[in-house]
């Protein structure tokens, strides 16, 4: 299943045409994260591949309405349409006042449990654990209170078996499987083969990082070392900068320059203003300093790449 | 400018990719109206041919979020896009509470004052008069408190002269605009001629009446009568009339019934479930009943129609 992004809403402050506000469903392995719930998140869902009861986990980086205004019509349609899974919302303080306020007035008994985690914490935070990933906050630089995430794919699910030990060890599918599990393989003979001997030594593990809406900081820098992919905002282009810094927003070569600084794989600019149409220029200003950027478009899918040598994907080939 | 109703959505519940969540502006004479406000409604005006900033008053009918799930996003909208003009919104008990909380989280300053208007009452109401029209809400029958608004144009403006009057009296414009607006006309010799002589008795004001959602109820025909369009509840066909009633929604038949008791002259069906993919069924069950019944669909305009009979048309044409 992977480990991939669709992208369900990259415009800023106000939807447009082209772009809805902030949304993304981060899959890991099958596990879906919903970061940010701009309005209109449940019809974008509705026009993606994403099964809108498939996701389990939401984080809102923060409390301006671009980010959250959908995320009430969201959980009513959840409802509406027989949820009985809870799910897990990670957001500052004040949503679930909001949330509560709503289904108050409206008279709404939710089907299904909200359970709410409060972000806080002025470092890097572990947040969730499960057995695809782990998720972590940090705070980001903008006018309010607001988090970024930095979600790890679980380490074990990138274990590859060593060449040949299928054929060495007769391996039928179950035993494969649990020694990519991390277990020891005992033969018929009650030898013990330890897990290490057959195994590959392990992959690096791909890591994706959200920061929409910040200014560019320094502080990012050791906080993103490790990512492979970093989602950050690029309401602006260069000229604006004095714009950004005032409003807590990005440019393209602040982007830039600390995905180099940070030294991930790929850049994914997101979060653009309305201003503009074509956001071609705003590209390649950051692809000059960061030439692996790519642009968040409504309904795209990109995959969290991998740092693999040529070496790496030939000893992935489990020989027959 | 006319009297007419733009709308903007025309669904139940859950948007589709077809039909939004419920909202439509009602223009009189320029004075736009906003009933309803589902999620998406900012994206739907900006589709449609008004005005955001153009909307001086907005009517909720229910605290259900398909009908005010998109008035956070709309509001903030018009903030960023330098309101500054009041807004008047009439609601039941509680949307104040809801949007003061977002505004308080998101740390928002409004550049513009919202005056709130809390609906209540058990009968028939004036809520709002200006030079334009007459608003007046009442009571309706859904599973929370809901009401029922009717939108009346201002009498003088469907003041029409006498024929030949410009011709004996030598009118200027300016002179026959405020026999229009009711004013005596005083001849060049001193004599006054008194409004009654120079304008037809007036014609039948157009009333648009919005009941959504609702159950059908015999009380509301003696409301009901008098008005010129009546858009009424059509969440479900006939044959799902069980489920309207447990639901507190209309059926196509329920609607078609009452607006042949309540007389009026059309009928416009709206709210309708995302069940149907097709409403053609449902329009010929309403027709079967009620004729001059039409279907609402997403920004489709229509006219408020006037009760004029072939002699009122000709008496209309004031005699060069």
């Amino acid at each position: 299943m992977g480990f991939f992004v669709t992208v369900l809403g990259s415009g800023a402050a106000i939807p447009t045409g082209h772009r809805s506000c902030s949304a993304q469903v981060v899959n890991v392995e099958g596990f879906k994260i919903l970061i940010d719930a701009g309005e209109g998140v449940q019809n974008q869902i509705r026009r993606s591949h994403v099964k809108m009861q498939s996701i389990s986990t939401i984080l809102i980086s923060h409390l301006h309405g671009d980010h959250f205004f959908g995320l009430p019509g969201l959980v009513s349609s959840m409802h509406l349409c027989g949820r009985t899974e809870p799910l897990d919302i990670f957001a500052p303080q004040g949503l679930e006042e909001v949330l509560e306020a709503i289904f108050r007035v409206s008279n709404t008994q939710l089907n299904f449990q909200i359970n709410y985690h409060t972000l806080s914490g002025d470092t890097l935070c572990q947040i969730l654990e499960n057995k695809k990933c782990k998720i972590s906050s940090f705070p980001i630089y903008h006018s309010i209170e607001t988090y970024g995430f930095i979600i790890e794919e679980e380490k074990k699910n990138r274990m590859v078996l060593r060449r040949n030990v299928c054929k060495q060890y007769n391996l039928t599918d179950d035993e494969a499987f649990k020694i990519r599990q991390g277990f020891d393989h005992t033969l018929p003979d009650g030898t013990v083969i330890p897990n290490g001997e057959l195994v590959q030594p392990s992959k690096p593990v791909r890591r994706y990082a959200y920061c929409c809406d910040t200014s560019y900081s320094e502080a990012l820098i050791p906080i993103l070392k490790g990512v492979s992919m970093l989602c950050f905002d690029c309401t602006f282009d260069s000229k604006n900068a004095d714009l950004a810094i005032s409003k807590g927003h990005g440019t393209t070569v602040q982007a830039a320059t600390l995905a180099k600084q940070s030294e991930v794989l790929q850049l994914l600019l997101t979060h653009f203003s309305a201003r503009y149409k074509d956001i071609t220029p705003l590209v390649d200003e950051a692809q000059a300093i960061f030439p692996n950027t790519i642009a968040a478009s409504d309904l795209s899918v990109v995959d969290v790449p991998t740092m693999l040598s040529d070496t790496d994907i030939d000893t992935q080939i489990d020989e027959p």
